[in-house]
C-alpha cells in the first residue's frame, strides 16, 4: 500500500516535470491530469504534448528560428496548442498542432467519425466524446527537402449503457519534390522498425493503406511516396495499441530530421523551385478536396480554421497542362506517384 | 415557301460565317449545327462559342499575348475548347472554356445536376442529356485589376415519356483585391442593365443568390464583391430565358474590360502583391471546397481535369493568422467580404 502511494506521487511529479518542457501548458489542467494519471486520455494527452515539443525543438534547432505558440479554446469544450514557424531559414511553413476537444455527438456524427462507420447508441441520441491528436505538416524552402506530415489521434465515445468505445488512428508520410532513393529507404525503414516491434503485419498493411488514402483521384497520383496510415485501431487491446502509437510518435524525429540535415545545403535552380510549387498545388488539392481531417474540421462547429489551414503551404502554383519532359527527374517523380513503389 | 427556303439558307450561311470567327471549330459539326439550326442546343452552342471568342479577342488586345487553344474530346460523348493565356503581360492566368457534353445519366445523377433536386423518370433508369456552357476565370498580375469569373450554361434531359426537361444557369462575378467603389458600381450597373431588359426582379434576386453562393463558409467571407448568379431557370419560357442569358453573355466584355484598362498602369507595392496572393488562396479554398461546378467536374467520368483546374490562379499563398491592420485598405476589403454591400 505504501509503495502504491509512492508510485502515485512519483507519477504525479513526473507529469508536472514533463509539462514544464512542453510548448505551452496542456489543454487539460495539470491537476486534472495528475488526478486521472492512469487514464488513457491522460496518457495520450501527455504523449501528443511530448511529440509536439520534441518535434518543434528539433525543427527549431535546424532552422534557427522560433515557433510561434498559440493556445486556443473551443467554446463547445476543449482547445489546443498551435505552433507555427513561418518563413524560417529552412522552413517555408512548419505547423505542429495539438488538440483535445470534447462534448457530445449525434449518433450520425459519431458514425462519421470512424473511417468504417459503426452504429453507436447514445442516451437520447447524444454521445459524450473526447477526441485528441497531434498533427503536423512541414513545408521546407529547398525543393530537395521533402514535405512531411504526421498525425496521431485517439477517440473515446461513451454509449448509453456507459460502455466506452475507443480507437486510435494515425500515420506519417513523406512528400518529396524529387526522388531520392536513400531518403525513401531511410524513411520507410524507420517506420517499419517502429511497426515491427508490435506486429509484423502493421508495416505492409499500413503502407498500403497510406498509398490508398493519400491518393488524388482526379489526377491519378498519390500525394507523395507514402509511409504508414491507419484508422479505427482498437485491437488487440488499449495498452498494446497505445504502445504502438507511442512508438510511431517517437519515430517522427528520426524519420525526418536526418533527411532535412542531409539536404540542408543542396543547391537548386529556378526550374526546380517551380516544380516544387506545382507539387505544392497538388498538395493543396488533396488537402481541400479529399482529406477527411480537413473535411471533418471545416464541418465541425467551433473548430479553429487557422489550425486546419496551417497544413497548406505558404506558396503554391497551378500551371495549365504542366507535363515534365520525358526522362527528366520531374517525370521520374511523377512516375512513382502514378505507380507507388515498395521501398524496402 | 420560297421565302422559308431563303431564310433557311441565310441562317445556314450565317452559322458558317460565325464559325470562322470562333477560337476553333465548334464541338458539334458545322453541318449538324446547320441542320438543327432552330434547336435551342444549336443556338446555345453558337452563343457560348461567340462569347468565348469575343472575350478572348478582347483580352488578347489588352494583353498583347495570344491564347493557347486546345480542342478536346470526351470519350463518353462531346468535348470542348479550352483557351488559356498564361503569364501574359497583363494576365497571370486567363482561361475561357467551352464544353458540350452528352450521354446518359442515372436518375440519381440527374437529380444532382439541378441545384434544387427534382425527380425525373428515365427509360430503365437512364436519361439522355446534353449539357453545355462557357466558363471563364481571369487572374491578372496587377493587384488593382480584379479577378473576374463568369459561366453560362444550358441543360437538356429527356425523360422516358419523350418530354424534354431543360434549364439555364449562369452568372458573372467580380473578385477585387482592393475596393474601388467606381469599379463595383460600373460592374453591378452593367449587369443590372442587362437584367432589367428582361425582368426587374432578376438583378436584386440574382445579386442576393450570388452573395449566398460565393460564400466561403469556414472563413465567414464571400469570395468577392458578387455580381449575379442563377440556376434552374426555366420560366417563363425557353425563348425568353435564352434571350436573358444572351444579354448576360454579351455583357461580359463591357462589364470587365473598362476596369482592366483603367488600372492597367496602376503601380503597386510588394505588400499589395502579397495581399493579392493571400486572397488568391481564399479563391482556391472556395473553388476546391464549395464550388458545385468543380465538384461535379471532379466526380464526372471522363471530364478534363486541366480545364476544371484552369480556374485556379497561377500562384497563391497561405499565411498563418493573416489579419490586416485596422483601418487599412486590406481591412476595408475584408469588411465588405464579411458584410456584402448593395452597390447600386
Amino acid at each position: 500500500m505504501a509503495s502504491r502511494v509512492v508510485r502515485d506521487t512519483e507519477k504525479e511529479s513526473e507529469i508536472l516535470e514533463k509539462c514544464k518542457s512542453f510548448m505551452s501548458a496542456p489543454v487539460t489542467d495539470v491537476q486534472a491530469l495528475q488526478q486521472r494519471k492512469d487514464e488513457m486520455s491522460t496518457r495520450m494527452e501527455m504523449l501528443i504534448m511530448e511529440t509536439q515539443s520534441a518535434f518543434c525543438r528539433a525543427l527549431e534547432e535546424v532552422d534557427g528560428g522560433k515557433f510561434r505558440v498559440d493556445q486556443w479554446r473551443r467554446k463547445e469544450g476543449g482547445g489546443g496548442i498551435s505552433c507555427v514557424l513561418q518563413d524560417g531559414k529552412v522552413f517555408e511553413k512548419a505547423g505542429v498542432n495539438v488538440s483535445v476537444v470534447y462534448g457530445t455527438l449525434s449518433e450520425d456524427a459519431a458514425r462519421q467519425m470512424r473511417s468504417r462507420g459503426k452504429e453507436l447508441k447514445g442516451k437520447d441520441g447524444k454521445l459524450p466524446f473526447i477526441a485528441m491528436g497531434v498533427s503536423s505538416v512541414i513545408h521546407p524552402h529547398n525543393p530537395h527537402i521533402p514535405t512531411v506530415h504526421f498525425n496521431y489521434r485517439y477517440f473515446e465515445i461513451e454509449q448509453a449503457d456507459g460502455s466506452k468505445y475507443w480507437w486510435f488512428g494515425g500515420g506519417t508520410d513523406l512528400t518529396p519534390v524529387y526522388i531520392d532513393e536513400d531518403d525513401a529507404v531511410h524513411f520507410h525503414s524507420t517506420l517499419k522498425e517502429a511497426c515491427d516491434k508490435h506486429q509484423v503485419q502493421y508495416y505492409p498493411d499500413f503502407k498500403k493503406w497510406c498509398d490508398r488514402y493519400f491518393y488524388i483521384r482526379h489526377r491519378g497520383e498519390t500525394r507523395g511516396i507514402g509511409g504508414i496510415f491507419f484508422d479505427d485501431l482498437d485491437k488487440p487491446n488499449k495498452e498494446e495499441v497505445f504502445n504502438f502509437v507511442k512508438s510511431c510518435a517517437e519515430t517522427v524525429v528520426p524519420c525526418y530530421l536526418p533527411i532535412v540535415r542531409k539536404h540542408l545545403n543542396d543547391s537548386f535552380s529556378a526550374d526546380q523551385k517551380n516544380w516544387q510549387q506545382v507539387r505544392r498545388g497538388r498538395y493543396v488539392e488533396f488537402n481541400l478536396v479529399y482529406d477527411r481531417g480537413v473535411k471533418f474540421g471545416l464541418a465541425t462547429p467551433g473548430s479553429r480554421i487557422e489550425s486546419i489551414m496551417m497544413s497548406l503551404p505558404l506558396t503554391a502554383r497551378w500551371e495549365y497542362m504542366h507535363e515534365p519532359s520525358k526522362g527528366s527527374p520531374e517525370a521520374e517523380m511523377l512516375e512513382v506517384l502514378r505507380n507507388p513503389k515498395e521501398w524496402i
